[in-house]
Order: C-alpha cells, then structure tokens, then sequence
C-alpha cells in the first residue's frame, strides 16, 4: 500500500469524500481553496427549495424564514467555525461589498485617526477597497511591506493615528497564518479596531473571534464553504461594535423595513449591516457544508488539513527539489493550501488541467495548491504532486 | 363563460401560463410584483448548473463562461427589456448597493453641484440611500412632495445645482408610471444626471433606455424577472457614461484581476461598476424568464399587462365602491399593478391569505394588486377582487 493510500485508509473523516460530488475528467481536485465542490446533495437542496419553499409559498415564505436566513446561516457558521456567539454573523453581499462597508463604519468609529493599516501582500480586494476608502476620506494608507504578518511587525506601523488595521487570517497566495489574538492585542493597544479577512481561513482554521475580541471580520463562501460560484459572503461585527453605522443605508437594515417610513433610522444589533434584499438562494448551499463541518468538528477538519498540506510539502520537497516552498514548513503558520514556486510552472498549466490534475496558478510563478479536508484525499495530493513533477521533467 | 374566463380564453398570452410552478394552496397570486413564480424548468436549471457546470467543471468554469456571466444576462436583459444595446448592463449586488455605487459615481461626474433630487413617494431603499450619501458628502436633498412625478413638477426643483435625479419608474405604491424621456430630458437640459429605478416595471413595461438618453438605470430581478428571493440586481451604465468611477473598489471591478497588482485601475466598459465575485448561481433562475419574455415579445406583455390592471379595476369600481383607488385610470399612466386604499384592508389580510387569495398590503390601508402578465390569469384577478369584497362586507 502507498504512503498516501495508508494515509487516506487511516482518515478518520474520509468517509466524507462520498458528500461530495465527483467531476469525471478531474483526478485531482487541488483548488477548493478558490472553489469547493458542490456536496452531492446540493443539487437536490435547491431544487427543493425552488419547488417547497419558492413555488410554494411564495411571498409567503418572507415571513416564513427567508427574512432571517442570513442571521440564522450567519449564527449556524459563528457557532459550527468562528467561535461567535449568535447574533454577531450575517450573510450577504460580496467580500468587497461587506469590506467597503465596514472598514467605512470602522473610520466613522475612530474620528480623527488618519490612518489604515494593510499589507502589501493583502489580497487584491482588500488592498483596492482601503485605497479607494483612503481616497475618498483623505486617510493615509500605512503599508505593511510584503512578507509575513507578525504581531512585531504590526507593531510597528500602528499608533495613535492608526484608525483600523485590516489583515488577512490566511495570506490568499503564501497560506501563512496570522496571529489573529497576537495581532488584534497589538491593534487594541494603539486604539485601533481590527477588521479580519477570513476568506482563506473559514472553514478549516477554527477561530475564536469572541474570546480573542475581534471586532470585526469578513469572508466569502464558495471556498471551504463550499457555497458555489459567488455565493454571499458573511461579515462578523462584534456585539461590542453594534452602534456602529455603515453607509448603504438600505430599506432592510433599517428598524422598520415594512413601516416604509420617511428617514433611515439603523435596525439593532446585526441587522442595521444589512442593505438590500437578503440573496435566499444564494446563501442555501453552503448551508449542506456547515451541516458536515458541525457533524466532523472543526478541530478534526484543522486537524485533516494539518496533515494534508504536511503531505503535500513531504511529497515536494521529494519530487520537485527546484521548486520553492512558497509557504510556512511549520503547519502552525499555514492555513490549508501551500505554494510553491518555479519559473516553469506557468508553462505546465494547461496540460495539468488537461489531465485533469486541478491546481491553481498565482502570478508570477506559483502553483497554489488547495486542500480542502472534508473532500480531498491524500491521493489526489500525491497524483497532483507527481503529475507536476512530471510535467516539469 | 363569465367575462374572465372569455378574457382568459381570447389571452394570446394564456398559453405561458402552464411555464410557472403553481402552488396547490394558492388560488390568486396577485403579488408577481414583489415576488414572482419559479418557472416549472427553475429548479431543473439549478440542478443542472450544480452538476454540469459547478460539480464537473469546477474552477475551469470560470473560464468558461462565468466570468462573463453578468454581461451576457445583462445584454439579453438590454435586448429583451430594457432597449439597451450590448455592454452597458450588468447583473450582480443588491438593488441598494448598486444605488449607491451610481449614485456615489454620478456626484463624482457633477463636481461643484450640491443637490440631490428624489421625491417622497420613492421607495425606501432609495431614499435611504441617497440620505446617507447627502450626509456624507455634505450635499442637500430637494424632495419632490408626494404624489405622481410629472416633467413639470421635476422642472421645479432641478437647476444649475443638481447634480442628480433619482426616481423610480413605476411607483411602488401607486403604480404611477413617469415620463422617462420628458423628465430626463428636463434633467439633462439642467445639467443634471438622471437615475432611473426599474425595480417596479422591468420585465412589463417597455423601455428605451438608449433612444430615451437615459443615464443611469438600476432594478431588481426578483419580481417580474422571476429570479427568486434576493435575486441579484442590474445596472445600466449608458456608453456615454462609463468614465465614471464607482467607489467600491474591488478586484472584479479592476482592470487586470488575475495579475493581483498593486494599485486600482478600473476596468473600461460596463465591468468596472463590479465590485466582488459575480453571484452566478443567483443569476440564473432569470434567464429562463429573459426567454420567455423574448418569446412573446415586451410589447406583447404590457399589452396584456394593461388589459389585466384594466380589468382589476374595472372590477374593484364594481365590487368594491368603498375602497379608493390609489392609481392611475389612464392605462399609459400606470404600470403592472394598482393599488387600492380602504381602512378595512389590514384587518382582511390574514384571512385573504388563509384562503389561498395573495395580494400584498402597504401602510397604511392599501392593498396592492400585482398582476405579472404571462403568469397572472384573468380568473386569477376576478376571485382576488372577489374575495376582497367579500372579505371586507
């Protein structure tokens, strides 16, 4: 038997790959840290909802559950993965969208402070929202050079100026892991309120966010939440933050959406971070993930992602010797995906995904590859590891 | 035959009937303008999306069609209903974000200009949106008192300060149904920038969104357009405005999002209005609500929506003289549904509702009869108006 076929025979949470639906041209399913596959009961989730809940109830069903779905999703995840006592966690919009609005609530928070704190290698988003937000506000952008994000090195950056610090949980293309508690000291101890990026992170890195008094944190849901292409993402605002106002002033965060009255009067508690319409459908996938991450235990998913990326880093550094680990070797750093990097690997992309090996590339010159616990085997690492060697070779 | 079932009998529309899910306790469904039926082929859609595209192409369909997603639906949107030509629509947000990211983008587009026009009548959401953004940027909202929006009464309030006007096509209460070109061409010729709202009439009333030189168009999807609760939104962004820039700056919206750079560049045309990950499974239920509406043509569904509200009122002028009718009698003044006022409508509604008979109440005595043309059956709005009258006697 192979190292990874003993491996996959030892999994205590292998008999969830069955969960998953399976792609008959994909051998390798390494990007689930961009997209998870849909749960083989998805398919019939939605139709059902279309047919009992949408069809049949109509405009009834508003006031049957759909108008709470975002908080009752939003308390299931705080409860199955963020360590969030309910009423804390909604579900909607985009990860730009909830970032734009709570990084604007977060200043509105902080008058006088003329500073954000973000690092280079942020993600995309991230960085473009606080650019845009600094713009518009006449706030200076303090960078964190690229590299890891330690606690010392926010430490630097931060001080009485500092209005809020917006950092990712998970690095999107090195997987290092923040020291969110660490972290979040540092930034309270400047007067600074912290926003977390989770969107690497939730699902496969269990997190505290009560007790580590976190204020406020985003994320999306079709990669380890396995919510499908686009689906919402979720904000965290800590109750502690709750009279905090964001600035899509919309009819259904408003305190009496169906009084339709004259002047924006915010909703308590999570809701007034609401704008528009909740998006019902789009949130009613991922709700089959939570259900398997409750059932595993976050901590056996960390614990499955853990060996996994070890695996992944083991089977590299013997069959790809002139690539570079692009990712923490201590797996207390590293979420749940590695890079690695060589300059020949943007040629050998199209032929992986052709073989049906399906990592992911990372500009200039990396392979990202994703594992997700709940649906991927040591097997497919070791198929994906030895099928990039050997395109290499 | 009663005169319902001779209308029903004569609809050269009747036949698109038997495309919508019907709900075995609903006898009238006379809210298609809050919520409208799945089609009978949703629920199938879905499926198959889940497991043709998401589960058997999984990241590679991002490449393969997603990514442009939101410009194809929005191009068959602009071509099926909306008079507008290829690349100036997009599906994504909530109808509230996107307000505010046009209308946040149109005060950039008119420096110096200090006036916000929107009248009292519009629906919450927008009017919210537009206090929060007044306050914030330190602008002034002239409100057009309540009741029907003529170009005259718009002429009263825009001048050399206007930067904007923003108001809804249809009204949400009354159905009143504005002049879109006069009053855009009373805005234009003031300088200003008009934003039409679309939420109320996209799907059963014709626009012209290019010949008419409208700026700026949002709308919902989730009423005539059939796509389910919380489906997401559209923007119109006319050619002639695509230089703006919109302040939720995120990587989908970027010029370059796969090279992850550092700094924002908007993309040109209408994707540089897009901020997160596009909400794919979201926008598909209506597509096949797009199709049908091709099928038998836009013009053919206000002619049919007209003789519906036609006949609602004829009826209600018969069966229910007590109540006040809160819309317009001229056909060309009025949209797909009516609403009419009467102090004993609240009380009424719970029973109407355990009869299988579903219209819609609005503060503060109005019931609003929603007529979705190729969905709604003459029959339908008899026994509704029946019922009502017998309901209230």
């Amino acid at each position: 038997m192979s190292l990874a076929a003993s491996l996959d025979d030892a999994d205590p949470l292998g008999a969830y790959h069955a969960e998953f639906a399976q792609s008959a041209d994909v051998t390798a399913y390494l990007d689930g840290n961009s997209l998870g596959r849909p749960l083989v009961s998805t398919a019939g989730r939605l139709a059902a909802f279309v047919d009992e809940q949408w069809g049949a109830r109509l405009i009834r069903g508003w006031t049957e559950g759909w108008l709470d779905l975002a908080e009752t999703i939003g308390d299931d995840l705080g409860r199955v993965a963020l360590g969030a006592a309910p009423g804390q966690t909604t579900i909607g919009d985009s990860t730009t969208v909830l970032l734009y609005k709570l990084v604007r609530a977060a200043i509105d928070a902080r008058p006088g402070r003329t500073e954000l704190v973000i690092d280079r290698d942020n993600f995309p988003t991230d960085r473009y929202v606080l650019e845009g937000i600094a713009a518009e506000r006449g706030l200076t952008l303090r960078w964190i050079a690229a590299g890891d994000v330690t606690a010392d090195r926010v430490a630097e950056v931060v001080g009485p100026d500092t209005a809020l610090v917006v950092l990712s949980h998970v690095a999107y293309r090195s997987g290092y892991l923040a020291d969110v508690p660490g972290i979040t000291a540092v930034a309270h101890a400047a007067g600074a309120l912290v926003l977390w990026d989770l969107c690497h992170s939730v699902g496969v890195v269990p997190t505290e966010l009560d007790a580590w008094g976190v204020d406020l944190a985003v994320g999306c849901t079709y990669k380890y939440l396995n919510g499908g292409p686009g689906s919402p993402a979720f904000a965290y605002v800590a109750r502690s933050q709750q009279s905090l106002r964001q600035p899509i002033q919309g009819w259904l965060g408003s305190a009496t959406p169906f009084e339709m009255g004259q002047g924006y009067e915010p909703a308590e508690g999570i809701r007034r971070f609401v704008s528009g319409t909740p998006p019902v459908i789009g949130m009613l996938p991922m709700r089959g993930m939570l259900e398997l991450i409750e059932r595993a235990g976050i901590d056996a998913v960390r614990a499955k992602s853990v060996a996994l990326t070890e695996y992944a880093i083991t089977l590299a550094d013997e069959l790809l010797p002139s690539a570079v680990l692009a990712s923490p070797r201590e797996a207390a750093s590293r979420g749940s995906h590695i890079t690695l990097d060589h300059d020949g690997f943007r040629a050998i992309m199209p032929g992986l995904w052709q073989q049906g090996i399906i990592p992911d590339f990372r500009t200039p010159n990396g392979i990202r590859l994703g594992m997700s616990p709940l649906s991927t085997s040591f097997a497919e690492v070791e198929l994906g590891v030895r099928a990039i060697a050997a395109a290499l070779s």
